[in-house]
C-alpha cells in the first residue's frame, strides 16, 4: 500500500504523481530530512498545489516526536470528521468528538461565559476525557487554539500538533502562535490549508513510523 | 446554521470571511447566478484559496438540476469517505463504496481484464446496485471517468456531477472530457480540485434546496 493506492493502476499514478511533484518543489525541499521531504511531497499531490511546499514549516523536533508517538499506538486526536476518515492506515485510535451529545453540552454551558465554537469545546472535552497523543487540527483555528491554551496550562498532554487550519479569519495566526509555542509542530504559513493537508501530513508520519 | 458554524462564535467566524471573499473574488463571479455563486464563494472559504474562483467551471444546467435532485432527497454517491462524511446536513442519503467489501471482490475480478483503481470499481458497484442522483467526485480521476463511462452506455442514472478529482496524473484530462460530456457538471480547471472543493459545493447546493 503506497499512499492510498491498492491496485496496480493505483499504484502506477501515485508513483507517477510523486516523480512530478519532485521535479516541481525540489529547490524547496532540499533542507529537509527525507521524512519531512516526504510528507511535503504527500501533501501537494494531495491538494496538486506546488504552494504548499513554500508554506510549510516543521519544528525541528517534530518528526521525531511525532513518530516515536506513533511507533506507540498513541492516540490522535482530530477536529473534524474529514480529518479522522482520511486517517485510514493507522492502528492506533483516532477520535473526533465535534459531533458528540456531550460536546453539544459543553458547548452550550462554556458560550455563557464566553464565545467557543463546538470545534474548541471538543478539544476541552478530549482533555476531560484524559486524552494523551497527537493532535490533527485541518480546519478550526479556534480548536488549535484551545490545544495550545490547554498544553500550556497543563490540561492536555499533547505530543505534537498537525496544525493546518485553514480561512482569513484566525487562521494565520493561530498557526504563528503554534509556531511560537514549544509544542513541536507542523503549520502551513497563511490562511491557506484545510483538511486534505491535515491528513497527508498524518498519513506519511503513519507510514513512516511502520518502517 | 451556516457554513457548518453552531455557535455564535463559529456564525461570526464564518460571516466575516464571507465578507473577505466576496471582495478577493467580485471580478470573477460577475457572470454567475446567486446560488452559483454561493458555491464559489463556499470553495474558496474551505480553502482560502481565491485561485479557485478563477479554476470553476459551472455547466449551465448544472445548479437547476442539481437542486431539484436534491429537493427530492434523491441519493448522493461519492468517491471517497472524506467527501462523504463533510456532507452532514442532508435529509437524503450518501452512499461511499471504496471501503465495501463486494468492492474489493470486483476490483480483483475486474483488474484480471484491464487496469483498475478500487475507487473506479465502487462507482460500478454503485451503478449494478441501481443507483440513481448525485455524484461527487473530491479525489479520483479514475472514478470520475468510470461515472461517465457507465452513464453513456446507460448503466448508471446519474443527474449531475460534482467533478473535482484532485492530481498532477489524470484529473485535468478527466474534468475536461466530463466538461464535454452531456451530464450537467462543475469542474475546476487543470490539476487543482480535492475534498473539500468538492465538500463546499455539495454543501452549498443542499443548503440552497433547502430555501
Amino acid at each position: 500500500m503506497f499512499m492510498g493506492a491498492s491496485t496496480n493502476q493505483g499504484m502506477d499514478i501515485a508513483t507517477k504523481s510523486r516523480e512530478i511533484i519532485r521535479e516541481l518543489i525540489k529547490d524547496d525541499v532540499k533542507n529537509l530530512n527525507p521524512i519531512e521531504t516526504d510528507i511535503v511531497e504527500r501533501i501537494v499531490h494531495s491538494t496538486a498545489d506546488p504552494e504548499y511546499a513554500k508554506l510549510v514549516s516543521i519544528s525541528p523536533n517534530f518528526v521525531n516526536v511525532s513518530i516515536k508517538a506513533l511507533k506507540n499506538n498513541e492516540d490522535i486526536l482530530t477536529d473534524i470528521n474529514m480529518v479522522k476518515s482520511g486517517i485510514t492506515q493507522y492502528d492506533g485510535d483516532v477520535y473526533c468528538y465535534i459531533k458528540d451529545e456531550k460536546v453539544k453540552e459543553i458547548t452550550k454551558k462554556l458560550s455563557q461565559k464566553e464565545p467557543i465554537t463546538r470545534a474548541a469545546a471538543a478539544i476541552q472535552y478530549a482533555a476531560e476525557t484524559g486524552f494523551e497523543g497527537i493532535i490533527v487540527i485541518g480546519n478550526a483555528p479556534t480548536a488549535l487554539l484551545k490545544a495550545i491554551e490547554l498544553k500550556e496550562t497543563g490540561e492536555l498532554n499533547v505530543k505534537s500538533i498537525i496544525g493546518v487550519p485553514v480561512g482569513f479569519v484566525g487562521a494565520a495566526d493561530s498557526k504563528k502562535i503554534l509556531q511560537k509555542s514549544d509544542i513541536p509542530n507542523i503549520i502551513t504559513n497563511g490562511p491557506k490549508g484545510g483538511t486534505p493537508i491535515a491528513v497527508a501530513c498524518a498519513n506519511s508520519l503513519i507510514q513512516n513510523s511502520k518502517k
